[in-house]
Order: structure tokens, then sequence, then C-alpha cells
């Protein structure tokens, strides 16, 4: 994980692991100065998506980690934030035990927790919200998740991923619920 | 922010925030290691609180803070995961703010969105879980909280902070939900 855009904010494991990389896939996300931390000689290939971007099919991701493994190399899979987070790592990580590929998991920053507090607008607050809900706003059917639909009615703090383009219907949603004094951060 | 424990995991930026702090007043979940990342000259004072031990007051907190800021001292204020995720730090920032010290955030990685990772479970999976709560068992009257009865309903992957000691109860709610099959992890 590379955390949420700040270079500064790869953890010092992070950092090792790429010194020692022969390999380093990474997302487009990913800030451009986090791969100068890379072993010079090091591989770097980007197989990123971005929204609305044609994406890299997982299998040819898939299809890299193989080949690397067939080499014997280092591979870092470098993704922003965290990997565990909305990452899809969990089917990376089936697909490298499923051709016997040991690894480690790097936890890095989710954004999910620290753009908030980047913005000076703490996560949790006493009395305020002792709770916070993280999720995206559509679901594979392109419409609100019914997740979100349940989390809008409470009192937690909601941090939406790709939020930006529902954020109508989430105010509709709220406006619904009666809830139209709800302050929103688009960050 | 700290980070889950591992030493390893602060962030680049932190450990560099450390090796110039001048006073570092650091929760009791922070590993020790950790601290060898300081300044050798710098002042290292524990202010932890710890689940049914006899807690440092906020106050107490706050004088240190008023005390090394009264006298010019660089202060590190290093808490276990990240401050603004069930760290209080909104509390101390807002201390911060009326003594007029500017301050800076360099966000940890929260246990939150790490552990379960660092378990080999990932935190959201597609078609299993999209989405997270992340919240305290009890709220201030003892009870499990509204928010946390609310999410036992939904799909969402649940990180509960604090819940060893409400196991029975969450349990004993989701065969309620008819939610019987539900897996969970103690760590």
């Amino acid at each position: 994980g590379a955390g949420p855009g700040d270079p500064e904010l790869m953890t010092l494991k992070g950092a090792r692991a790429l010194s020692k990389a022969q390999l380093v896939l990474y997302d487009s996300l990913v800030h451009r100065d986090v791969l100068d931390l890379a072993h010079p000689e090091a591989k770097l290939i980007c197989v990123g998506k971005r929204a609305g971007q044609t994406s890299t099919p997982q299998e040819l991701i898939h299809d890299w980690i193989d080949r690397g493994t067939q080499q014997g190399l280092r591979i870092v899979r470098l993704k922003g934030g965290d990997p565990m987070v909305f990452g899809r790592a969990g089917e990376e990580l089936a697909f490298a035990d499923q051709i016997g590929l040991s690894w480690t998991y790097v936890p890095g920053i989710s954004c999910g927790t620290s753009l908030a507090g980047l913005a000076g607008i703490p996560l949790t607050l006493r009395s305020v919200a002792s709770s916070a809900w993280l999720g995206t706003a559509t679901g594979q059917d392109g419409r609100l998740t019914s997740d979100l639909m349940h989390a809008l009615g409470t009192s937690s703090t909601l941090v939406v991923f790709m939020g930006r383009r529902r954020l109508k219907d989430i105010a509709e949603r709220l406006i619904h619920l009666d809830k139209s004094d709800t302050p929103i951060a688009v960050i």
C-alpha cells in the first residue's frame, strides 16, 4: 500500500520492500515520486485503472505476476491507499496462492481513514460521530448500494469512494431522510 | 499516527517528524521500538491509556502540550494507529488551536483497516463485502451502540474496536438477526 498520495506517507516497510524489488507492478493512482524508492534496476510497469478509462483487465495483471514468478523475480505489487481496502488484493492474492507464490502484505494508509483528517476533519469525534462507514457509492448494477442506503440512516461518518458523480443522489436521499443539514465534504 | 504495532509500519513522514522532535508525548499502545526513531535528546513522556486501567486525564495531556509550547519545543504527539480514527485527536487539536499552537497531522495506518488484512482477511472482497464499518462496541452508557446495532443488520465487514468483552452480546444479536453463520475473527 502506497498510501493516500503524499510519497512520504509510504511506510518504512513499504520503502524497504521497494528498494529490494526487481519487478514493480504499480497502479496509476500511485504518486510518481514513490517509484523513486524502487531499486534503480527494478522493472517498473503501470497496470493501473482509473474511473471511466479503459482498464487493465485483472487477467493481464495476473499474467504479469505469473511471468515475474516464472523468472524468479522479487515482485512488489504497489497500490494506492491500502490494497485490502477496495483494492481487490483478495483476488490477486488468491491467484498468488494458486501459482504457489509466497507473499507478504504490507499495509498502506487507506484514503478512507486519512483524507478527511488531512482536510482537517477528524473521522470520529466524541458526541458527534462515534463510528465510520467506508464504501463505494454504486454497486455493479449502477445504483446506490443498499449498504450505503442503510448507512445514510445512521449517525456514522460516511466515507463514499468514487462518490462525486452520485452526489446528487446521495443529497436527495439525505433530504428524503429529513437529514438535509448533514455536512458533506468533497475531497 | 504510529500504525498498528509493527514499528516498520510507521510512515517516512512520521519517522522524520520523530527524528526532529524535542518532546514526544506517546500512548502506551505505541511499540517501544518506534521511540528509537526519536531524536536521542528528545524528552519522551508516556501519556497512555489502556482499557480498564487508570487513564491519564485528557487535561494532563493538554497540560503537557501547553508546557512544551511555552518552552518553544517541537512536539510530536504519538498515538497508535491513526489519531483521527478513535484517537480523540479532535479534542487535542481543538486545544492546540486554542493556545495558538500550529500543527500538522501525519496520518498513521489505522488498526481498523489493517489488522484484518494482516490476519489474511481482505476488509472488502467483491461479491462478499463491498463496504466496511468501523466503530466501538459500547457507548458511554455501556450498551452496544445503536450504530453497531444498525451495522449488524448489513452486509458490511464490521470492525469492532474494544469488542472482545462484548463478543457474547454481538453473537446473540447476530443469532437474533438469523445471521448465526456470520464468521467472526478476534484479532
